[in-house]
């Protein structure tokens, strides 16, 4: 049986409305029985999955943007209340507690941020525009979110960038030969810190996956979830929605 | 000069990531300067605006599904950091305080609500599975969100029903020889009480414009800033949320 079946295997098994999250996230029941599981498809150029659930960690920020983040988590926590095995984690590299999203939301998070125990890093945007405010500058400066990304990294972990999320990336020293994508109107920035920049909604360069601005992260996690746990996955999850996404992934690994 | 014009003033006046909003939710600069204000369009059938900015309260409740709160949330607030004339402002029917959504994201509403202080209600969905849990049968069952939305009614007012959230308006009697929709896998139930449910992403029916599930609610919520503020505002917010609406809106008033 291999990583790909046993994740399928945990799709049958586990019960859709379960509390799967331990940490800011709990998963809960949605507005349909679980799906059926997908059929296994051939191994393509990603990390090799572990042998359990899909355990995702939102980055939470002050600045983070409200729907960088509540898009994607949406369609991991909507799966997971499908039955799928898939667990979304939000976390914050600061002290639990209050975070103050861009437009003022004020969402707790109460779990500190242990990447070792993520299969995905979701790494989130906001703020791009206020160079002396909260948001990805502010992370920059202070250090602790893109060094938390460089140690994170291990075989089996996939980054996740989402919108000027990717900026992040950057600042960690892991997007250097990567092709990847940002926010439509920070495209010409990041070109010009030198990267490979590409027009498409998702890139998909192996244990990196990089999504255009704001909407296009529920895109990218949509093709997460295709990639690790098979199109049924994803497909119920957009039918719930009544969101489709859209446009070629571009796969470069 | 008319009411319609008066906003489009607003629009040129206010300055972008101004702190727009009184209650829980403030606008911040975004990714872009301000647009250009769009021309004056005749009146459609309507209710006429009041001459200052678009008040829109969004109505968290426990159970309220993250991605029908976050997603117009988002559409509002982006508008305002843009430098339109559109204030949107997280309220709770219940004790200001935290808010637990659907997948346990927490949520602090500082607010307590006073409709009268709002051009248009936006109702949200969630929890429409767990019949004994929370979500919108445990607010029908309250029951002040309800009586919240009938005592809300008056000349000016604009309802917006998103995905289940609609049920609150039926619970509220406010949907009666209303053309109407709701989440794809509610529809049945809602024509089964009775109404006039049809299939377009979103219904305008004057004062009262219902939206299909969860991300069909940006689509109402862009439809709403185009019908209020011009089609400029609404297709700016479009460009920096990398996201269409969808559809044709099917207008019945």
């Amino acid at each position: 049986m291999t990583d790909f079946d046993r994740r399928h295997l945990l799709a049958a098994t586990l019960t859709g409305g379960a509390a799967l999250a331990a940490g800011g996230t709990a998963a809960a029941p949605a507005t349909a029985s679980p799906a059926p599981a997908a059929a296994p498809r051939p191994a393509a150029a990603r990390p090799a999955p572990a042998p359990g659930p899909l355990r995702v960690h939102l980055v939470a920020f002050d600045g983070v943007e409200e729907l960088d983040l509540f898009g994607p988590l949406e369609v991991f926590a909507l799966a997971a209340a499908l039955g799928r095995p898939v667990v979304p984690t939000l976390v914050t590299t600061g002290r639990p507690g209050r975070v103050r999203a861009s437009f003022g939301t004020q969402i707790e998070v109460p779990g500190r941020w242990d990447p070792s125990s993520a299969d995905a890093v979701v790494v989130l945007g906001g703020g791009y525009r206020k160079r002396d405010g909260a948001g990805v500058w502010a992370e920059i400066d202070k250090g602790t979110l893109p060094q938390g990304l460089r140690r994170a990294v291990r075989p089996g972990l996939t980054l996740v960038g989402v919108c000027t999320g990717v900026f992040l990336l950057h600042a960690a020293g892991l997007l250097d030969g990567r092709p990847c994508t940002t926010h439509v109107r920070a495209k010409q920035d990041l070109r010009d810190l030198g990267h490979d920049v590409r027009d498409a909604r998702v890139v998909d360069d192996g244990d990196l996956v990089c999504a255009g601005g704001v909407s296009s992260g529920i895109d990218a996690a949509l093709w997460l979830l295709e990639r690790e746990l098979g199109p049924e996955a994803a497909s119920g999850v957009e039918t719930l929605l009544e969101f489709e996404r859209r446009g070629t992934v571009l796969r470069t690994a």
